[in-house]
């Protein structure tokens, strides 16, 4: 099959690339990364990411990491599915914007605060009450922020669902399990967003796919 | 004129956008953004900006904020200069994956070094060793990672000078006037790297333009 995703579904980083391939119906092969074992650390996985961490992706002859940069090559490349990113300069700048709050604002936030209350406890690990404390200001300010926006337009990058949104949803669903969910439920247009985003088809079917 | 940056001189952010606009040879009305009496904390600036960082930039009606946002707008919106950008997907999407290193790890580790060496200084604050110490260990190995990538293409994204390579400048220029110089003098490849993107023309004329 021409396009490998070398992964572990646990990874929200990886989930973000299943969602992509999803959006876009398109077949893939999953290349199972154990974390376990420390396979991410040695070769051949590092010479496709020399930083060591999942998802990494090959297309025929491309190899790529970071995930952002693959859900973007995907977008671009494959025309099928759900259109992800817009040609107007114009319209994909304002996209542009917030794929940049997502991976500086909210990840920043968000992903330690699913590290935190969902990952630690499954590693054995206890959960920092203070730093969740503060996590969850941090992230409060970032959804304040999303609030005014989604009063204005249906999704963060305009009135049609994008790559901005996609990225957010492994995060999402992670916190939507946890405490953190009364944070988004009390921003009435935050949380119409995070529930028309999580019900999507193609996250659906990831959900099944992943048996997470 | 239709292009206004908001923004200080000061900032490595800022700093970035300036660049942009120079390598594309395009005029500009800079709209100073005064720190000292929180203007980027206040309207109007934050009715472009609202997480109240600069740059925030105008193109007509288009309002945008994320350095890395503005300097990928301008990169697709305008055809003169410097080609910034490539079209072929493939070698976009590692020109893609590049710049999610910089922003991702590069910045994370320099940026901070910049600002504990050579900003906490001029703030009449204390540099904290111990975190100079941390850092310089995390750059080190991303810049172990560009000079193998560096001895196998001229720039990070390819043969081309690209968005890549110029998203490093400003904290490139910042840590080459401290004592982290030697963590690039000692990698040959990114040495000659760090060098050729200083000298650039673009660069200089920015230098010469807010007079650092």
């Amino acid at each position: 099959m021409a396009i490998k995703l070398h992964g572990n579904p646990l990874s929200p980083a990886a989930q973000r690339v299943f969602l992509a391939l999803a959006e876009k119906e398109l077949e893939y092969e999953l290349v199972f990364v154990d974390f376990a074992t420390g396979q991410h650390k040695k070769e051949p996985f590092i010479s496709i990411n020399p930083f060591g961490q999942v998802p990494a992706f090959e297309d025929g002859d491309l190899k790529l990491f970071e995930s952002r940069a693959i859900t973007k090559y995907i977008s671009y490349a494959y025309a099928e599915g759900t259109p992800l990113l817009v040609h107007d300069p114009k319209k994909l700048a304002i996209i542009g914007v917030w794929l940049e709050v997502e991976a500086h604002r909210f990840d920043a936030a968000g992903n330690k605060l699913s590290f935190e209350i969902l990952i630690k406890p499954l590693m054995g690990l206890t959960t920092d009450e203070a730093q969740v404390e503060e996590l969850e200001a941090q992230l409060g300010t970032v959804l304040d922020i999303y609030e005014k926006r989604l009063a204005e337009s249906k999704y963060l990058g305009g009135e049609e669902y994008s790559l901005v949104d996609l990225h957010h949803v492994p995060i999402v669903n992670n916190l939507m399990k946890t405490k953190v969910k009364a944070l988004f439920e009390k921003r009435p247009h935050v949380s119409a967003w995070a529930e028309s985003i999580l019900a999507r088809p193609a996250w659906q079917k990831v959900l099944d796919d992943i048996k997470l």
